[in-house]
């Protein structure tokens, strides 16, 4: 059998990913001191690497598809396809962002001011190209980490990932600006698209991905209607996708569904009611393809 | 934007109160240190209190609404409105009860024979105002926590809470009247309640919890049945609701859905079968508005 | 009221079971230090006692029912009605299996080479009874734990569970044979299951029991469909169950709706898409009666 | 057998307690459930009750003695015999202190201005007579905890323990003024204090206590030195209390041996090296009775 | 290398003996997956064996000594030499005590009233042999755990373990009577045991454990005196080991040393004081032979 | 006052090197979200940094001195001084080795044969240098961990860290050689160390920290002698320190004392009560300074 062979992300990432996997309907468990995680579909190999190393690997052709961050990508300037965006990261379903900052108190106010200072980072490539771009020459040191906490003690500026801010707010830093907004990305090697049976697996893995995470933000509203109210009731749903229409036996009783928001709900509910809905229930989801 | 007030209960109803939020469509999120949990809803800010002290605080106007228990409603003696009944508790979908309690071996029989003792509680004035009903005096002493080990060695009697009477079994205490029987209760300022978009607010909450509430102990059964079989299954199912019938493709079918309760799909099921019922489900539902 | 008693098992398939159960629709709660759960049926009472036993009890009649293994049904040689195959054990969905085996370097390659042997077993009545009817006499010890641990420093041979074989191969051990392959088993007493309403209770348990197993790996799957594209659709659906055609408000679309195996849904969702399905959701099912 | 009755306070001081009396020579275990932990000596019996509480009791006579701090003594204006200061708190060897706070931002400055504010605060008491000794009215509310988010919103003003100050940080609360120094006592009831043998325990309690409370801040140092460096060394170390000077067989060595603060021994050892002592050794201690 | 095997108990013992013999100087870790601990004396390997089996394994002469209760070596009937006596068991330094109970409201009042009864046990062995000599002839069967729920509803008695004897009062059984009381031994093949360097070994091991078992409940007092109060404070002082005296640089002073039960301190110190001694301090000790 | 700064190790050596700081009598508590902890002498300052980091950081002059691995300062190619070296890891007491390794089955059987080869490792530089040394060209890439698991399919060779080798083991990895074997050092500052206070606070922290280091495998042993047997006991004391002579006041009796390797106490105990020493004790020491 054809086996294709993914990158996932070790680390931060991890738990998300094989959470999100496992929703899309590929289950893959970790082996302690094995990065070849064992899953249950035959035609999919998956190996556990470091999100900053998969796209490196998927260039090489060692890896068919991987899933790792848009920074790294980036970062390791790396000649990938990307296959699809995954708007999902380790606190929950929003982009990051690298930025470059100073101390609260720091003279600098803006790139140009970096000018000579010694930055520390995690992402010395996307750094360098990006002071370069706006002809800033600055020292630009590796950190191991724990980044956030070395201005200005030992250094003038970080360039530093950030997810809500709140680190950086509380170390007392100030965002100069925001370098890269980074997402995932389900990223595929650009000699494996060209086989037809790699691209036709890394679609599928694709397209449920993507339907497990639209369905984590959606659910199934059920109702009946007086056949009298439908127009109402129809107006009160969102537009884009028509709501199933369903005759009932009882004459004059439609029976509505639709797909909506999670987060609207709370609003449409109390809507429905008042335009006549009867029997409104809310349902999970799994996942959807619309 | 207009922004709603409410207070949830600190404490041993946080966790299930916040759950229930969240069932209800309406995320707050506790951070360490602060006492205004960060929610999704920008028409709704919470304030984290502690269940004792909400209904004074609603009934000031510094709170528009608040959840809290009836009992101490009662016992701050607080001008509230009571908007809705929402059964839960700590420990799960009940009732819970305010107990005059003594050592199984004390001389005490009723409540007329505490005349004179020493009473310790956490709900100093309850205790006091009952005591007055029945023509008692008695030395009530508040109780910082741990009532129920105080007698009889450093108490005559207790007026203590119980949900499921373990804990006072344990201590071997004897019940000697129910005080107050209480639940968890959705308040409202009012002033705030003739406030138009406020008491809209606080009408969709009331709605939305008790439609998660009511979820919980819910569920919808799914099936399809011959024309002619219909007529007793639909006997089978609760005659409150009828169920939506809905006629299928094929000739002589018809799929019924009803939402009966969860714990009497275990009685329901075999009975749905025998009646003639096929390929009957069971799905879980989030929220109902009936 | 008449009152069911059933044997649970304590122990590895204590959590499994108890999770069955209750989404079988009979929630228990332990006690510690009480062997009784108590239940929400007052038709059904439980008892917790060791899996190894339980067959022994339900033969006595001190037990109407048991759920236990099919193992330890053998090892006491208990004469019991069995009543369903339940299939799940401690990690998952699948048969246990009890084998012969012997370190990876032992001379012993076939079980006639056990002639004289010392063997260590928790189920030493299965072994006996195999090995005489292979004709091959060994010195078989009852080994009270970590029976894997003890060859060949200890014994030359074990008798061991296995459910995944990782256990064997840390320790170096090779199969020689397997002796029995188990699955739980609902065992009914031979005198009870006479009784007409203890038959009636043991048979509804099996049913929901089964039902509850059989939901843990099917879905619900709905789409939307243009009657034109619906015989290719269905074609891509598994053949067992005919789907639910339901026709639409909508002139010329039909919903459809089928349960299926979520383990497959991987597979069906993209060729349903291709065929021409719109609106494609996944739904969690809790109970299936077929 | 004489049996004295201690009352040890349950919650935040238990855990210190507990690990003090054992290493002063008074092992008590808790039970769960029972407000009587069990311990090693007949003469000694102990109760676990809230340190807001217990003064109230050794007033009244249920308790011999009690371990409690000094503001609830204070706050519950309770007649006891103050016997042993004890000076610990939860989070280590050090005074807490009860102040008036108000937010960093807030117009009132000093007490004085707190004329005609609310004030929250779970010692009433103390608030109240502070006030009035300073000629102050104010509105004084029982908080039932989490008093320290209340400002300003709920509250003008608190009154609230703090031991590091980070709480009161963390809140932007600004310290008006403190209002009392709080230390952990051992006190007696008067009439117990009287009686021989109640007495006699009690100041065997308070000497293994205090024993206890020193060692923890202090360590043994053993060295050797030639006769003709005694006294450079003897001039380093604390003149408080003499060492222990003891001859060795080899002619002209003296062995030296000082209890002295653990947290000098860093500045101690260089020096005792410099001044010729050798083989110095630092050595843990139990207790210490000076 | 000559290497002594020693068999160390698995499960309830197993931490208790490795802090014990890691106290004696015998540092074993434990590997996952392996039951050959890894140690740091090549003299000394270990193997960790379920306790009830150890005894079975040095008989047979599998290993040269191990560490079990006296229970299991009766029970198995084991020919080994007993070689120390250590008391400890899993919840401190005592005896456990094998014991027959029956239902606090059994009609069984003496070991007589046994005849033609079933008795559920882990022991079956000791009970059978026990009953022997009594004269009582009983169906007992082995009990996989949980022995103590099984009465009255599956067996009408019980041999059970018991160390506190709480687990019995909780389950409402009273004690029939005590069949065997049980500590904890170091026991030798009788073989191996006649081996010189072999027997040297073993006691080594013994009086390394006895010496570390002593010191738990010994600790070191130091403290000085005046000449002429010596003989008062060496009244104090228990008379079994004679106090070291020490002659020190003042004139006039002695220095004491005793080793005295911890649980006596509290007794001690403040009668030493009294009687006149000075810089009283206890220090710990990890090990001692007398 | 001044106020030296020194680097501690963030991450694996963190705990070991907190603990140990404290021993040597500089207690240090780690603040979450900041890098400079709180220490209790006003004389030293501490900042928390990567391993790798340190020894840039001291060389640069922002930190007076650090601790950090003889690795990374060799992999930084750092000027500093090397003050003290402290023999301990995150595991143990003991050093740690950087070895090229490649899978068991790698034809690859020398450092030569490495040419032309891909190798992941942490240690960019380190390796970097040494295979110039012998004058092997290789392609050497930065591994953001979880190197161990990457040969062979990402590359061909690793260069790694290892404390026991049993990573290496269960990853199937063959060392090929040792490149550098590491201990942890105390750095300093080539300007700080001209400096008097500086050096004499650096010398401080060598002397207390190798004081506390040495105090872990050593313990204190008493003992009482008669003077006919003091010659063949202190034969069986390690010769390198003279042991503790010291009369006592019984005639003819003699204290010993003598701080003696903890690990030989198993095998000297018993000699010297072979020998004719009484009341032998072993007591714990914090400190040495020899």
């Amino acid at each position: 059998m054809n086996t294709l062979i993914i990158g996932l992300p070790k680390g931060s990432l991890q738990e998300a990913t094989f959470l999100l996997m496992r929703k899309a309907g590929f289950a893959f468990t970790v082996n302690a001191r094995s990065y070849i995680p064992s899953g249950d579909d035959p035609a999919l190999e998956a190996r556990l690497i470091r999100a900053q190393e998969i796209s490196r690997y998927v260039e090489l052709g060692l890896l068919d598809a991987g899933i790792t961050g848009y920074d790294w990508i980036m970062e390791n300037d790396s000649k990938v396809i990307e296959v699809a965006d995954l708007l999902y990261a380790k606190q929950g379903l929003r982009k990051v962002r690298w930025v470059l900052a100073v101390p609260e108190d720091s003279p600098i106010r803006r790139v140009a001011d970096l000018q000579g200072k010694r930055i520390a980072t995690e992402a010395v490539g996307l750094t360098r190209r990006f002071l370069e771009r706006r002809g800033v020459r600055a020292q630009i040191e590796f950190s191991w980490g724990a980044t956030e906490v070395k201005a200005p003690s030992l250094v003038d500026a970080i360039m530093e990932l950030t997810e809500t801010g709140s680190s950086l707010k509380a170390n007392n830093l100030r965002i100069l600006e925001t370098v890269l907004e980074s997402t995932t990305k389900l990223v595929a090697n650009p000699a494996a698209w060209k086989v037809r049976w790699k691209r036709a697996k890394i679609e599928q893995i694709a397209m449920l991905l993507q339907g497990a995470l639209l369905a984590e933000t959606r659910v199934l509203l059920k109702m009946n209607a007086r056949r009298r109210d439908l127009k109402g009731i129809v107006k009160v749903l969102p537009a884009l996708h028509a709501p199933t229409l369903n005759p009932l036996s009882s004459r004059g009783w439609i029976a509505v569904e639709s797909v909506v928001e999670a987060a609207s709900v709370r609003d449409l509910m109390p809507r429905l009611k008042a335009a006549g809905a009867e029997g409104i229930i809310e349902i999970p989801i799994n996942k959807i393809i619309p």
